[in-house]
């Protein structure tokens, strides 16, 4: 192959260092102008938002050829001096000496130039990366997964890849995909029943809803930990906030309070916000197309601390408020995502830290206060997407534990290995969760989950 | 919660920056030795390989009462002055001035100071993360992980979190997980065979063997593209060198070729290796008691261009040795583990790359070459490990891809969207996998796959 430069690396070159050079500009053509005696070509290679624009003379070899082939959706390869671009549209253009045709690209592509509904562009998610809306997703959603690794790595947690088949449910919140190579259509059965012993784990196994207990193992052993990898969902709701397959961020420490994990949790999200601004055309981009004044906020969410209040204080609140919402407002029950965006959004105007909730809308491993009614739970809400993020204070007293567990109707045989943790060597210790795609969204301005991640699982589709 | 000091940081301190400095540590005890007039604790707390000695004074408040309680796994904060040490085991010790107790550790703790199998210790696959093997796996194994991802961001690859879940079979292989959310024991019927209409995603859906095909999308959209996720195979091997859950990394590279391909595989497995040799401690630990000499060979690779030769040059080679393989050599078939290990172990010492391979044994999506017998494939061979990466150019022309779907009795609309690359604007492309566990057991020297990967599930395991 011939050495390629990208388009990235031309742009954001000083012109002292790129003007005049000979390169090479691989890509695929948004638009092809011909001015009968020139053409104007512009290129994208997804190195960055812009394309380049190159000027193809009419007296280039077998010109009349390859500009009859040349149509948007194939891919080029041009070579050619890069000079000033006159307009002011781009800094610099390519003067073509020569263009080799990889791949035409008939006149049936999805992808003529125009707008797209992102409802279409779903139903040809293997080609919708060609848009400028989700190559700036896929750009922006790398990004801030790198700068995830990053903030972690630096302040000395280990990555762990917590298993993703496994045979508990973490929550006992059911939900669960199966995995089975048993055969469906005609399963062994001992005494009537499913025959669980010819299945390849000899048991019922399921896909993950959380890394958190696997975490936590790694954090009584390493101190600070987190995961990053795919949970599952199989919850038959086709909203634009739902996936059946998400990626989730699980930082866990030990010798940690929940005030320690709220530390982490803003830091963590204003590091995000920080790395997507830093995106520039793409953000850019989601400033004015998708979101407007998107960048504004993100910069307002940073540059704030973030509010801390109790679920009580909360409470008192919304009472108070005299809102007419839709769901009553009652110590005990769980806030709706009309009362989480009264609070962030029209109360607080930034985003609020939510602690100490009743103990029975938490989970069970969540730390039970002295207060007796409530615990060491939190949840981050941020204006326009609500709750972000879910963490807690980890119960790590043995008895307490075994009876929350035995409470709800558990089997503390299942969860001894859980409950070893606290057996030898306990310690107080706590983590949050995020989910990926609700980040990409809020950052984004992306309105749809299913635009946040490359190859959406929802109810009723997996396709490609 | 106390401000802490992890061990790491103390240890890597300048004297000047820490003699004579209060601090807080907070870990696990490791040993205790009593001296009547004080006691020596050795505390771990996982940032890093070394634990760090304490010595308490018996004349501390109620020092008999707490020394009584501080057994090995118990967890502890210490608080005290940093001292040189008078041994020469360790540099800093630390004046215990306070103890606090978190979490006693009873005597059944299944790790005691002594050594264990490691057979044992996946039996305890929670707790193992706190003995020096496992602990120096999971840091090593967590700087690899964001030692991927720098190598391709640096380099402007996308990071792409390809699907889990799947209608399709990526290889045409089998050996796939089914996912379903139907009930086993009673599914719903349709005409007597299993109404999958009623299933979550509306038609079988299985556990991904590899996001190559989704890579490929992306490739031919941003270019230069990588994933990092888990991938399955429900194979039942019951060997040291099977996971049916593991962690793959693909990238995908439009505009390029076998050579490109290989050259990225052996920049990327240098920088790997130079990232494992960076890990001091635990590295020595690796080297010292799990594979001695294996720094010394793994620098050996690092500064080694690795040897390139075509599959038909290889089989030249294994019939001119004379070496009595238990397989024959045949050009045509695959190379077995023992004909790998030769050409790597024996007659090349070194990482080699092989190309070119016979299409019959090679995947559907590799492009045929010129000469109508093999195809552009590579594996590279390391030596002790095998294959430790396979990758290829793919084949870009539309309706040779097609033939060759056909004639491996697949069926091409179900490969439309795949097909579609080739459609709109092909390009050559291609990419390789590396399977990461098979990676960690290359740098460390782990003899089982089980001991690679936090929590491994294998046939009838998926345990925690």
């Amino acid at each position: 192959m011939q050495d390629r430069t990208k388009i990235k690396a031309i742009l954001e070159a000083e012109e002292s260092a790129i003007l005049g050079k000979n390169v090479t500009v691989c890509g695929w053509i948004r638009t092809v102008r011909d001015q009968k005696s020139f053409a104007f070509i512009e290129i994208s290679d997804g190195s960055c938002f812009s394309t380049i624009q190159a000027v193809a003379d009419a007296k280039l070899p077998s010109y009349e050829a390859k500009i009859a082939e040349l149509s948007t959706g194939a891919a080029i390869a041009i070579s050619g001096e890069v000079v000033k671009s006159p307009g002011n549209k781009q800094k610099y253009e390519i003067q073509v000496s020569s263009i080799e045709l990889f791949g035409t690209c008939p006149n049936d592509f999805p992808l003529q130039k125009k707008r797209h509904s992102f409802d279409f562009l779903r139903s040809i998610a293997h080609l919708r990366p060609r848009t400028n809306t989700q190559g700036a997703v896929a750009r922006v959603r790398s990004r801030l997964a790198y700068a995830t690794h990053r903030f972690f790595q630096e302040r000395g947690f280990v990555y762990l890849q917590s298993p993703i088949i496994t045979a508990s449910d973490c929550e006992g919140a059911g939900e669960l995909f199966q995995i089975t190579t048993l055969n469906l259509d005609n399963p062994p059965r001992d005494k009537g029943k499913i025959d669980y012993k010819q299945d390849f784990f000899s048991k019922p196994a399921f896909l993950t809803v959380s890394g958190q207990l696997n975490a936590e193992a790694y954090a009584t052993a390493l101190s600070d930990v987190y995961t990053f990898g795919p949970t599952f969902r199989a919850e038959n709701s086709n909203t634009s906030r739902h996936l059946a397959e998400f990626w989730m961020i699980e930082p866990e420490m030990a010798f940690a309070n929940l005030n320690t994990v709220a530390n982490l949790a803003e830091d963590y999200l204003k590091c995000l916000i920080q790395e997507a601004l830093s995106c520039d055309q793409d953000m850019q981009f989601f400033n004015e197309h998708i979101d407007k004044g998107i960048i504004e906020r993100l910069q307002h969410v940073h540059d704030s601390p973030f509010i801390r209040m109790t679920y009580t204080e909360a409470i008192d609140i919304l009472k108070k408020s005299n809102k007419p919402f839709e769901y009553p407002v009652e110590w005990g029950s769980d806030l709706q995502s009309e009362h989480e965006r009264y609070i962030a959004e029209e109360y607080c105007k930034k985003p609020v830290i939510l602690t100490n909730y009743p103990k029975e809308i938490k989970a069970f491993y969540m730390r039970n206060n002295e207060d007796g009614k409530t615990v060491a739970a939190l949840d981050v809400l941020v204006p326009k997407i609500g709750e972000i993020i879910g963490g807690s204070q980890r119960e790590e007293r043995y008895d307490i534990l075994t009876k929350k567990i035995e409470a709800i109707g558990l089997d503390p045989h299942a969860y001894a290995w859980y409950l070893d943790l606290r057996k030898y060597g306990t310690v107080p210790h706590g983590g949050f969760g995020l989910g990926f795609e609700r980040l990409v969204q809020f950052v984004t301005g992306i309105e749809n989950i299913r635009d946040a991640i490359a190859f959406p699982r929802v109810p009723g589709q997996c396709e490609f």
